[in-house]
């Protein structure tokens, strides 16, 4: 079982490090191997993406990220950018389909934002198309407008786009997910204004015919945003597509008010996936041991489960954090008056501890 | 003043003719004339936006709209459903700025999902581009895909764009509102992935060097629907496009719990708007006599500031919609223990008379 290590940048090294820990304390054997993505990249090798860090993911049944990008790269041009990293593995390693959950921990439901009533017991899974959409569609660029408003000015355009097969996979993916829980999708469109989203409406549709004990509801993309807000509850499986998925995962959430807690997968179709935490690189805090390095630990569980067919750890790490959690222990993002405030080191350290 | 009334489909009758009350207990001059629109005109003329309806909306200083759409119409081919009766209104007529106040009346704290907290004294303006983006850019449709993940499959597409122009008018319409307000813009965009989001980026970096008085953010828009959850009140007016301001806008009002409060107002350059409530049809109350018509009640005062040069009847619609507030009356949708709960038509009788 062979494991690319990216840390990347800010908090990305640290937190990293704690769930590799945890890794390395299961009795379980692996391979290991770091390399340089994002910022730190680039700062080392010119490239955010450097082709052996391709290579290496590549070769490996999964990716163990952290997080890139830092302020002081905002002024490189677009493609030395360190998102462009993420993008780039993605777009590469063909993982298609984006696994986000969003799951109120029961001891941190005050870290909402939400009343308790509205957020307690919160576990929906969206499910994003992560390869696909506007995010990839030719052409883009700048030009001169010849039609529109003002013909004749400066303009810049993107092609939002999905083929059949591509919303057909990501729909399997969501009715079977759903299967695992409890049988109901919501597929998210704008099919409203967008040809791109009437057709992924249709599309999942007939999808839904070989998934008869699965519900099937289609929102429009405004409305969802609503509903999340209004009743986050009433969703179980969420699908949709690359752009507006990363809107509403992110919305998703901060609803929970523990994004430090969250998770996330990116899958290929061989099962070779990406784990990173559902959160950013936090340049701010990064260095100071004070990140939250549970989301990663749990994202090292959902590789265990998803790429290296290891269950039952992944089930050992869930209750360890779990049992921390019971203990009292909280990095300052989830701190509240009453619990134990610790630093990274020592909430991985606790980790390896309950397992 | 010359005013086109479109009250729509669903509870659109219902709370248009208390905006229409209202406005005739005004000892101001209007001329209203009634027109059918949605899916009430493709009942009786086989088309939501006919002829004459667009010809009635382009010859008058403002149109007070109610809202369009029901169920019943949902499998007409997109050319003929109700919504597109608004998309050709606001491009025949070229509302290109859509202000979208999200406001928490203090009184209706406690109908927020949020924590009061987050949400008292809420007060932001939304700024949505809406006659560009890729509601309107063309090409868009159905093909064979010749490259992408599967080529030689069905796909379907839209054009995202925006010109200069366009950016430019509505980036100097947010550092007026700004001007007027807390004097703080936040521009939400995706300039990390999208071409047309980095050019919307550099244009509204460029016109802010107009109105150095004014504090320019950019603010990714995944993080905007997350940093709208965790802290809504830190923004002032947010501008941005069409797509993003359809999501975030309906997140924005749906935050405040009360969107049954909610008006907005889409304007061209020449000062003619449409007026119309947040919400929808909602079809499932109509005909009830329970649907709140004070959103329709604040567009009409919007209506009388921006449009027909009105602002002190603006100010009186304002003022007895706040104290029938503080009387105590409440529909349906905004009722909480202790208050009185009223229908439609007392709601509108309650404003005319504290007017
Ligand atoms: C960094 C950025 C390109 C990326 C995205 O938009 O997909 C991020 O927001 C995410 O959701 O992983
Ligand atoms: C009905 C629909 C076309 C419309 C939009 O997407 O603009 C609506 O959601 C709105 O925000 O006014």
């Amino acid at each position: 079982m062979k494991i690319a290590v990216l840390p990347g940048d800010g908090i990305g090294t640290e937190i990293v490090a704690e769930a590799v820990n945890v890794l390395n304390a299961l009795d379980l054997k692996f391979e290991m191997e770091h390399a340089l993505v994002g910022g730190a990249a680039f700062d080392a090798h010119g490239h955010p993406l450097p082709e052996s860090t391709l290579k290496l993911a590549m070769a490996s049944d999964a990716v163990l990220f952290g997080a890139v990008g830092d302020w002081k790269y905002d002024k490189l041009d677009r493609p030395l950018r360190p998102e462009q990293a993420i993008l780039g593995l993605r777009k590469h390693m063909g993982l298609f389909a984006n696994f986000r959950p969003a799951i109120c921990y029961e001891q941190l439901v005050g870290a909402s934002s939400l009343k308790p009533e509205l957020i307690s017991g919160l576990d929906i899974l969206i499910i994003r198309e992560l390869t696909g959409d506007i995010y990839f569609g030719q052409p883009r660029g700048r030009r001169t407008a010849v039609d529109g408003h003002f013909p004749g000015t400066e303009e810049a355009f993107d092609t939002m786009r999905y083929s059949k097969p591509e919303i057909e996979r990501i729909a399997h993916v969501a009715f079977q997910a759903a299967r695992k829980r409890n049988k109901k999708v919501t597929s998210v469109d704008k099919a409203n204004v967008l040809e791109t989203f009437q057709f992924w409406k249709d599309v999942v549709t007939e999808v839904h015919t070989q998934y008869p004990d699965v519900e099937l509801q289609h929102m429009y993309v405004d409305n969802a945003a609503m509903q999340l807000v209004k009743a986050p509850k009433a969703f179980d499986v969420v699908v949709t597509g690359n752009m507006f998925g990363d809107i509403l995962s992110d919305e998703a959430s901060m609803l929970t008010g523990s994004i430090g807690m969250l998770p996330s997968a990116s899958l290929n179709a061989k099962g070779q996936g990406l784990y990173e935490p559902s959160h950013g690189s936090a340049p701010d805090i990064a260095g100071k041991g004070v990140a939250n390095p549970l989301a990663t630990i749990l994202s090292a569980a959902m590789m265990l489960r998803f790429s290296l067919n290891q269950p039952d750890a992944a089930d050992r790490i869930e209750a360890a954090v779990q049992k921390v959690l019971a203990q009292g222990l909280r990095t300052p993002d989830i701190y509240s008056e009453g619990t134990t405030k610790v630093g990274t080191a020592e909430m991985g350290a606790a980790v390896v501890k309950a397992l």
